[in-house]
């Protein structure tokens, strides 16, 4: 993640420092007043620290015009009760497609204040969905009568590996016309607003555990299958980025020693094996072009036997690789997303037969499975979460 | 690793805590002067902390004697020295294995007091371990003069997955005795010590970044090639345990989808290719009983074709198995351990072509693969750190 080489890497490479400390506190807090308002003392005990750490950290957020507060009584005591100023704070998610723009408005609350998505030519330049992606926003704004002071950050998704090392897009991507290209220059020079830029796998999984329903869960693997397939892991809480910045590349998984070649430049990877593109060519032989996810899914839920027997052995080797990654993480949930996330039980079904065969019994067994609830907005409002974990939301004015 | 249940997981479950923050602050002083002596200002210089904390800290560690001061000069000022009474506090560490028993006694310097290790016969009983770990720990404290009220605690590493949940070792693991058997409470009952368990490869991991070579790095994977296969993780800079406590399971990659029945239940999982046994299997057929780890050292050293074709054969099915472990988490260094380290480049050749055949490439040419420096006392070594990562140094006495 690129972001990591301005703001995520001062937190963590210190974690022991007084200024990583009170930002974690501050968002602790801010976490806290998203589920409602509550007194000082409320929040204490909701977040473990001490009054005098509350107290100061209300003030600071106060004077940010983050938070408002109000006198109030509390078992017959006088107390402060302190609110969000949801709308105060706004986080901007983009998720970048090979076909597709999205553009989202968040508040602190992870309240959607407006979104827009619109389709984009295959193999368009990048220079191209940036443009639109400005345009949008500023439409967005307007909408929502959202201030340009109010924004702390916009948080961006693409559908590749970004190497932390170059900020760029690696060699071998799924986007091709990204490849080399710094997009967080790019957007800062264009938008001249913080930055801050991830694999959309990587935003799959950061949205599960903010606006999905993994809130509590400290290991999840997001998996997108799509014309890709990559992960996202979130490990003791945080998105997880190991060395180069380069994770959850379950796509080349070797699953056939001797099958087909794939962009990687290896054999038999698990995206040759159930890539929607895969499948679509699979189903599209003797028609006149390969069929698109949407039509994979039409037809699958038509009962097509042909479609239901891709889809079985597309599932069988994700379940297969997930064996391997849940071996070796034993994550506590397994999150599927992606185009054919709508399918529910009948992709579920397979990629969970193939778990099971595969897995350690004990790890098989406690590896919750289960379909994305956030469809196609997973990425885009993992971005916008992005924002809200990385940004100075405390200073941002 | 069941020591979480008692201590890891207070730290890292609340890291913002200001106990929490105490500790490792504590943590970080030690550590600073194991490589020696400095003055109050050093310290805070090093680690990075206000001189007023470093003070406060210095005082807690004096108080319980694990540092001395001494008045002294610093550019022409008055300062305090600060140097590690490192004997005040020891860790004991203990190997058990499927054939022997290692104990270790070590000091805050990271210097080892006093060691000792045994064969033990193939399928002795847990309890028979555990009283000769008690013997030899007697043995040893006298030996190196070590009082009972310096030791801080024990560390124990064993040859399979324990499962958090219950604190037992998992069924299907290398040491059957050992199923179902709380070892965290058998120690503690006699040795009325604190005890810390993990699984014998997170210790090599552990091991790696204490006491080995690699301790400025944050992400790193130690695998453990035996008469089963293993990993140990160390993510963000700490050892890594998953949501049950059982990682790092790469002996049950599947690499030949219809190979052999492993013990785990599944089919052609990489220890049915790639463990010792096998490999000792393959090369004593025709003659009266299975190669061990060291005849087969000795003869892919002396030059056996069968041997080092065998070994050929392990490497590239580990290589295949660490591509995708390298793709997935992208460590910066992965070591290799075991009884067959010793063979150096004959064994990371081989596993070396299988990890850049099969991994992304930019993720094989930035993943660093060597053989642990530390031999077979790297499970021993890291049992003895893990008491000084999880242990209260300061509160001991």
């Amino acid at each position: 993640m690129v972001s990591t080489l301005r703001s995520t890497m001062n937190g963590t490479g210190n974690p022991g420092s007084q200024s990583a400390l009170r930002k974690l506190n501050e968002q602790r807090i801010v976490e806290t007043l998203t589920s409602g308002p509550a007194t000082q003392a409320e929040l204490a005990r909701q977040t473990g620290l001490s009054t005098a750490t509350v107290s100061n950290i209300v003030k600071v957020l106060q004077d940010a015009n983050v938070v408002a507060t109000e006198p109030t009584t509390s078992s017959g005591r006088r107390a402060l009760r302190v609110r969000l100023n949801s709308n105060s704070a706004v986080a901007v998610g983009i998720d970048f497609g090979r076909r597709h723009l999205r553009v989202v408005l968040a508040n602190l609350a992870y309240e959607v204040l407006a979104e827009e998505s619109m389709s984009l030519p295959l193999g368009h330049r990048a220079d191209v969905s940036i443009s639109a992606a400005v345009e949008v926003l500023d439409r967005l704004l307007l909408e929502a009568g959202v201030r340009r002071e109010d924004i702390v950050g916009v948080g961006a998704g693409i559908p590749g590996p970004i190497d932390h090392r170059s900020g760029t897009v690696v060699q071998g991507a799924i986007l091709p016309e990204w490849v080399g290209f710094h997009i967080l220059a790019r957007l800062e020079d264009r938008l001249a607003l913080p930055v801050f830029v991830d694999n959309d796998a990587n935003l799959g999984a950061l949205s599960e555990v903010t606006w999905g329903p993994h809130s509590g869960v400290g290991n999840l693997v997001f998996v997108k299958i799509g014309s890709g397939i990559g992960a996202g892991l979130i490990l003791n809480g945080a998105p997880f980025y190991g060395h180069v910045g380069i994770t959850g590349e379950i796509g080349h998984a070797t699953i056939a020693e001797h099958g087909l070649v794939c962009r990687c430049g290896n054999r038999g990877c698990l995206e040759t094996v159930a890539s929607t593109t895969i499948m679509g060519e699979l189903l599209g032989r003797g028609e006149p072009e390969p069929l698109g996810p949407d039509e994979i899914v039409r037809r699958a839920r038509a009962g097509s036997a042909a479609a239901l027997r891709v889809l079985d052995d597309a599932g069988l080797a994700v379940g297969r690789a997930l064996a391997a990654v849940a071996n070796l993480i034993n994550p506590e949930v397994i999150v599927i997303g992606g185009p054919l996330a709508d399918l529910g039980e009948q992709l579920l079904d397979p990629i969970r037969r193939g778990l099971l065969r595969h897995a350690v019994p004990v790890i098989g067994e406690t590896t919750a499975l289960t379909m994305s609830a956030l469809g196609a907005r997973a990425e885009v409002l993992g971005a916008a979460a992005l924002v809200f974990q990385n940004a100075d939301i405390a200073h941002h004015a």
